[in-house]
């Protein structure tokens, strides 16, 4: 990393924020039995084995159209938990709030958050609260950190992507980065894009029991494309989707052409990337039909062969294949 | 709660914080279960009796003798669980970093939040970065959240405090707390004062071993006066302390003095509140001797009596009794 500060970039979730890990946060913790430093952990205690994972959540405004940071706070640590495959129990709450800020909004933002963990079956059980001077923390920053236990015959993950292997995405992508840019900028459309915010491990308990789930991941920071490319370099594979057949709503179409900005690279809070086995096709496309988060979803691609280095490629309408890159700096302005 | 807005007081650790913890944060979270939202929560996953806790760190100055943020983390984690009397294994680290921040700043942190939880056995096994814009986050804000796996033979907590029990403090306090209004206010003394961060949870095993130990505390935010306070009202009993018992460094002493504030109230990093058998006094006091963190430990009094509203009662060196009340507001400035 050759940046000798911190940039916003780092924190976007794409390559940058790839580098700050890989080679300045992974290193410090290089003396620590050398386990690596994953957004959820596999752990093992007395045999059982569990996930552990956190999220700090800084969303600018606080409040948009289908959630709030309470909501996210909540919804973000669960996902991160179920798409490893566990089973999410618990999560953690520590609250860092800005002095002035209103006990009613306090209140609102607890709710909410209480509110997805109780419809995700999901416990808060422990917490911190801490005060800082008026004009830092934006309002309120919450962190979450959750438990989750693994069943013994699940596995699932990017070890698991072979070449044939399907590759859906079970709902509209960008809906949570249209959202929250909408509301910041002012913006208004005549049909509101609400964020996708939402928990996912019912619908990823669905999916594990066709037994054709090879890997998931919940495409937030750096949106969809980063995620598949993440996925592509970790399972060393070459990975084609159709532009076509990736669904996105006009409203996000429009206010990207708008902004300028890419919805493949617009963050997702509630939307699923699944790689799943092709002989279970069918068996996933009816979970996914089935469930009101998989209404819309969509066989987007497939894992076409092994390659050292990991790459997607993206076939655009016109037939043409063009490499779909990492989220590269920072699609401003930040949105998380 | 009559306020309606947060103030700075409701993070001091104190009444205020009790306050809000207890008015807005746990009814929030009421249609989880009920559970009570506790600094460690102890769950079971099947069977398995573990402790999850988290705590956000927001100390300014980053760097004070004796210590810096990173180190806080690890040991204010580590420490919430030992207290519980659970063995720490494995801690997550949240950076909420300011944009501009130095990453030489960083990797220093970070090495040293490695190394304290590296000297405790705890393995860093998650992680999340986020960046915000220039002005917020004071640098950078750390949460850290951590598992712990309870012995089924442990049982420590304030329901297990009895009229007869002793009270020991393991090290002088309020030295934490001086040491970063120190370098805050940019005092110096002759000879200065390192924090007490430190992880507790060697000293806290080795004190399990005397079956002695009815409950422990590490007196943070809000000092030995809050943890003893909270203790006798969660117990329910009247506690007695005497003023010239209570381990003070001079410097920290002149230190309050100057800056007209209370040692009691000071926040301690490195320090352990001890409940314990009347009977075991002798090997209590030998474990403590032994340790290098307990070298200066005291027993600075008892559990006198069963009372419905719990209370502390300080003895001066007078003779007088005072009543011990929990901090109210905060000791200005903010030191964690």
């Amino acid at each position: 990393m050759n940046n000798r500060v911190i940039s916003l970039a780092h924190g976007s979730g794409g390559r940058l924020t790839q580098e700050l890990i890989e080679e300045i946060i992974y290193p410090a913790f290089g003396n620590n039995g050398g386990n690596p430093l994953l957004d959820s952990a596999l752990l093992t205690i007395d045999y059982k084995k569990i996930a552990f994972t956190t999220d700090s959540f800084v969303v600018s405004p606080l409040f948009f159209e289908g959630g709030d940071i309470g909501k996210l706070a909540a919804c973000g640590t669960i996902n991160d938990l179920a798409v490893c495959g566990a089973t999410p129990l618990y999560i953690s709450v520590g609250l860092i709030i800005e002095e002035g800020f209103s006990v009613e909004l306090l209140k609102k933002i607890l709710r909410s958050l209480a509110s997805a963990a109780g419809d995700a079956g999901v416990l808060v059980v422990t917490g911190d609260t801490k005060v800082v001077e008026r004009g830092n923390a934006d309002g309120i920053y919450i962190n979450t950190a959750g438990i989750g236990v693994l069943p013994q015959d699940v596995r699932v993950g990017p070890e698991m992507i072979e070449p044939g292997d399907l590759i859906f995405i079970s709902g509209a992508v960008g809906d949570h980065g249209m959202s929250v840019l909408t509301k910041r900028e002012g913006l208004s459309y005549q049909i509101p894009v609400a964020s996708d915010c939402a928990p996912l491990n019912s619908l990823i308990k669905s999916l594990l029991e066709t037994s054709g789930i090879k890997c998931m991941k919940d495409p937030t920071r750096g949106g969809l494309a980063t995620a598949l490319v993440e996925l592509a370099e970790q399972s060393k594979t070459l990975m084609e989707i159709s532009e076509e057949r990736i669904p996105i709503r006009q409203t996000v179409s429009l206010g990207c052409d708008l902004l300028g900005l890419d919805p493949l690279y617009l963050a997702n809070e509630g939307n699923l990337l699944i790689i799943a086995k092709a002989d279970k096709e069918s068996e996933i496309a009816a979970v996914l039909d089935n469930h009101p988060l998989g209404k819309e979803a969509k066989l987007i691609g497939r894992v076409v062969s092994y390659r050292d280095k990991g790459m997607v490629l993206l076939e655009t309408p016109l037939g043409v294949k063009r490499i779909l890159t990492m989220l590269e700096g920072e699609q401003l302005p930040r949105i998380c």
